[in-house]
């Protein structure tokens, strides 16, 4: 929820010089995104969504993102299509960042998703995984559960200052996973960040998934465990089954998980919520000098994992058997 | 720039529901506003902005802002034209806010502006000045010259902490536009805001004048000190007197200024740039907890104030004599 970069006018008219997209009727900074800069862009030829990357993107990672997007929509799947200038660029520079222009998906975000709402996601989440296959380019996940103990050992020293305690568990939790984690499952491109935030509803009805700049290469059934995560659990807490279910029953409409993916469920979840609960935990304790964003409670992810802990077999996500 | 208050999309739709806009397309909170929360919004009925009044703006003055955008829209300014309930209610209640729905216009900001654009820019604030003849409410200008005083007290203590010497130029400043201030310039309906921001264009063609926020009945000449202020320094701080001069003959393509109202353009752009510089410091001196905006540097209007000290006639602006 942020515009990073200011972008005169000067600057995007000599951008847009490259496009054929017609004269422009407006221009507005949206509060979208937390790790770029997005402007709302209204041209004669259409509306779209202006893109700059700022610096937790990888430059090297644009084309992958890009052509993904690219690949995606062509097996109609409804996400924002790159657009290219006259030629044959999707990417360009803006303001000394890099920046993409992309189709405008209409549809409004679900603040309060409802269990019909999870499973038309656990359905365009399945969707989205058959459609990736045939994708050529790869991108590792790089918030794995190998980055996972890294990444806490920045923000280790300071963690009881969120939480007495929250150190000692993050440790042992870690311990756990890297143990038990599953490393043979169904694997091919995820979204890797499906929260509510980045699916569109009109009505009842999905119009559109957006955000691939967490996209990577990862088991398929690991990005159903962040979706539990991001759209199952209640503002007080607790884990909605009936929601769980639906997204579950959603998701296997189009893709029926295998024994192993179920039994891996779990871990999944768990590992799930940790991966959020660490990269929340280190914006807690780096918030940069003028931020416009105010960092997510990263506790929210620790009642969330400590529940997924509590889980023997994924029937009690609302699986069916 | 900034979105302060959250909707979400259960009560944006029962907000809705009082009005005739059909389906809703997309809600996204924009980066536009220092005062209150903006949204685009598109339904099946168009564009709009949806504004939530945050706690700058006194409910009471509501009435007024959306009347004057009503009667200027209906004398064919092209502003925004608030949108009624089926039951002919143009102000609501959204998230614990007063809100109100309005057409939303085309057009871009000219982030630095030509003199081709201060001269529609002075051609429309007449426009505006023409068009508020016979409006029939009235506002106080609540910043204005006997407001400043009592506005500085609550900064004085800190001023030096931003300059030094601040409180004693600022001191001696108030003296001197409390002894000269007119008080019997033509009066009428004043926009009060009209920065760059607020006055969209398409291509060369002004399209439209938005933010009526600040509007009130004042000195009509005031509001054309502040425009100078405004559009026609360079962002190295000099006054640029082709701008100038571009924006006082458009606005007396429609609206000739008396000789009154020429003489006492000097001391209405030291009082314009001293009102933007004294909320400038308070701003400074007082962000709140949280603030997603960060102040505008105060100082920009210390350097304005000081080069209007040093004109003797309204022709050093650019004035036709």
């Amino acid at each position: 929820m942020a515009v990073y970069t200011d972008v005169t006018d000067e600057a995007l008219f000599a951008f847009l010089g490259a496009y054929d997209l017609g004269a422009v009727l407006s221009f507005k900074g949206i509060a979208e995104g937390v790790e770029n800069t997005n402007f709302l862009l209204h041209c004669e030829g259409g509306r779209f969504i202006l893109t700059l990357y700022e610096k937790r993107v990888n430059p090297d990672d644009l084309p992958f993102f890009i052509g993904l997007m690219e690949h995606l929509a062509a097996k109609n799947l409804s996400c924002p299509l790159p657009v290219k200038t006259r030629e044959g660029e999707a990417l360009g520079e803006l303001a000394g960042r890099p920046a993409a222009i992309v189709t405008f998906l209409d549809g409004v975000s679900a603040r309060k998703p409802d269990a019909s709402q999870c499973r038309e996601t656990g359905r365009a989440l399945a969707q989205l995984h058959l459609a990736g296959q045939g994708f050529p380019l790869m991108r590792r996940n790089g918030l794995s559960v190998e980055d996972w103990a890294p990444l806490f050992e920045t923000s280790r020293n300071r963690a009881e200052e969120v939480s007495p305690g929250l150190a000692y568990e993050i440790t042992e939790e870690l311990d756990a996973l890297q143990r038990q984690w599953p490393c043979d499952l169904p694997q091919g491109i995820i979204h890797a960040d499906l929260f509510p935030d980045n699916v569109f509803f009109i009505g009842a009805k999905l119009s559109g998934v957006i955000d691939f700049y967490f996209a990577c290469n990862d088991a398929l059934s690991y990005d159903l465990a962040i979706g539990l995560n991001a759209w199952c659990f209640e503002p007080d807490g607790a884990f909605n089954a009936t929601k769980g279910r639906a997204m579950l029953q959603g998701y296997e409409s189009l893709r029926r998980l295998d024994d192993e993916e179920r039994l891996a469920l779990p871990i999944l979840a768990r590992g799930a919520a940790m991966r959020f609960l660490l990269t929340r935990l280190y914006d807690w304790l780096n918030v940069p000098p003028g931020a416009l964003v105010k960092p997510k409670n990263p506790l929210e992810y620790l009642d969330k994992l400590r529940f997924h802990q509590t889980i023997d077999r994924a029937g009690e996500y609302g699986l069916d058997q």
